[in-house]
């Protein structure tokens, strides 16, 4: 059965309708969207502002449910009754750190969820110390989270997040607000978190950030998908697609688009690629 | 006279220090500061979260006034009877757009800033109009702010800001969660509004912003000022500087730097310079 279990997507949407106020009278913010998520994977979701991507990520732990149609979390239905549980099992950092601070320093705001969860003391706070080691924090554990910057605050947020270890860690804008150190110390943790088995979804506005980290990209518009595929076949294949959701090449794509490509997805879209190959051309 | 304050720079700080909660116990928010703005001209400020950033822009606008030092906006000390003046002459938008929230409608938002400068209803609504046009947000215009996305807020925000038309407009990260046609719309509004005369100033963590739009960049850590100067000296000739700041090359300049170049000053920065400069090697 275990095993059964493990072969089920992290996330599947089935036809999902979500309207704020649940009245039919407002426009559906979700409207009708499906898609899956694989255990263990990389998942970008992307598309314009307003068209979903945190409404579809309030439905991911449970805290909203659908109207109608399905979301299944590790195969299992979300309901009315299992619907609080879903929180323990899906670990999600919110745009607005401010909506997750929840202790008057940061140490403690990083250990409240493995106590949550039923940590002793002392295991919760060597947790909370190793995330913020993870994330070079330590010089802010006896700071009050209310008096950082929003980019130090969200840092504080993804650590508490890490700290309840959570089987999916979901990310709703992770670079927002973060020094170009602090991202690519996220970047490096989102990683990170994968190679673990995690499976690690985020919402981006980051096309570079979606071209060097995802596996696949999830394209979201008007509460529905649009289409799910590697960076590499959306960025070198589907312009008409990108454009239609108001998304844009990454830089270095956007540089290398200069050039002809034959096949289009053979386009070095990552840094180090496009690095690599101008510097063969100039060896040519 | 007139003559003489246009060739004042719009903001001066010299030795600028700010303690939140005002007591020496705290440590200094704005350590001992320096710098100058020119008027009209595009600035960019950037440096690692918890530099002191949004400190800084709370200071250009009265809303803190240091505790020794002097700010100097058009040549005028800011003092405690014209701290509250300044507002109606320095727009600022803040990190959080929740903060400037004040009403029902996004319409009525945009236009309290011309109401509460003595506008006419019908001319604070025309202004909001032609405000949301700029922005593209129109068919916003009924919805609840409340009830929109962070980035369709951070829209709403900048569009109340421009609505109060004054000499110079800051905008803290202005392009965080923006989706990419978003970011262009803005990056478009803040040229035009240099164009006008306008002095524009912007916080950011994207150096590629920096690199297209800026004409200074002034680096700040620690809540003082390590050096301004253009974006073409900070990102071809400055990489200690960068790194001090926890910095980063942009992704077209860091793409380029695979190359020599001689002076280093020449190396490409811009998007569209450097795809020329492909394009020239490829017809070689």
């Amino acid at each position: 059965m275990e095993g059964d279990r493990m072969m089920e997507p992290m996330f599947q949407f089935d036809n999902v309708v979500y309207r704020y106020g649940g009245s039919d009278a407002q426009p559906a913010a979700l409207n009708g969207i499906s898609f899956e998520i694989p255990r263990g994977s990389r998942t970008a979701l992307i598309g314009p502002n307003g068209a979903g991507k945190s409404t579809l990520i309030f439905h991911m732990n449970g805290l909203f449910r659908c109207a109608s149609g399905a979301v299944r979390i590790m195969g299992e239905p979300v309901t009315k009754s299992n619907q609080a549980e879903w929180v323990r099992k899906v670990g999600v950092v919110f745009q607005d750190p401010d909506d997750q601070i929840v202790s008057m320093t940061v140490k403690d705001d990083i250990a409240f969820g493995p106590l949550q969860l039923g940590r002793p003391v002392h295991e919760a706070h060597r947790i909370a110390e190793e995330c913020m080691a993870l994330l070079a924090i330590e010089p802010l554990a006896a700071r009050n989270p209310s008096d950082l910057s929003f980019g130090q605050k969200k840092m504080v947020a993804i650590a508490g997040v890490l700290a309840m270890d959570t089987e999916a860690v979901i990310v709703d804008e992770p670079m927002a607000f973060l020094d170009p150190e602090g991202q690519r110390l996220i970047h490096d943790v989102l990683t990170l978190l994968a190679q673990r088995g995690k499976t690690v979804v985020i919402a981006t506005h980051q096309m570079q950030l979606v071209a060097e980290w995802a596996e696949q990209a999830i394209v979201i518009r008007e509460g529905a998908c649009l289409g799910s595929m590697t960076p590499r076949e959306l960025f070198g294949c589907r312009p008409e697609l990108l454009a239609s959701a108001r998304l844009d090449l990454p830089p270095v794509a956007k540089l290398m688009s200069a050039f002809a490509w034959n096949p289009p997805e053979s386009m070095p879209i990552r840094m180090e690629e496009a690095r690599q190959w101008l510097r063969q051309q100039q060896d040519l």
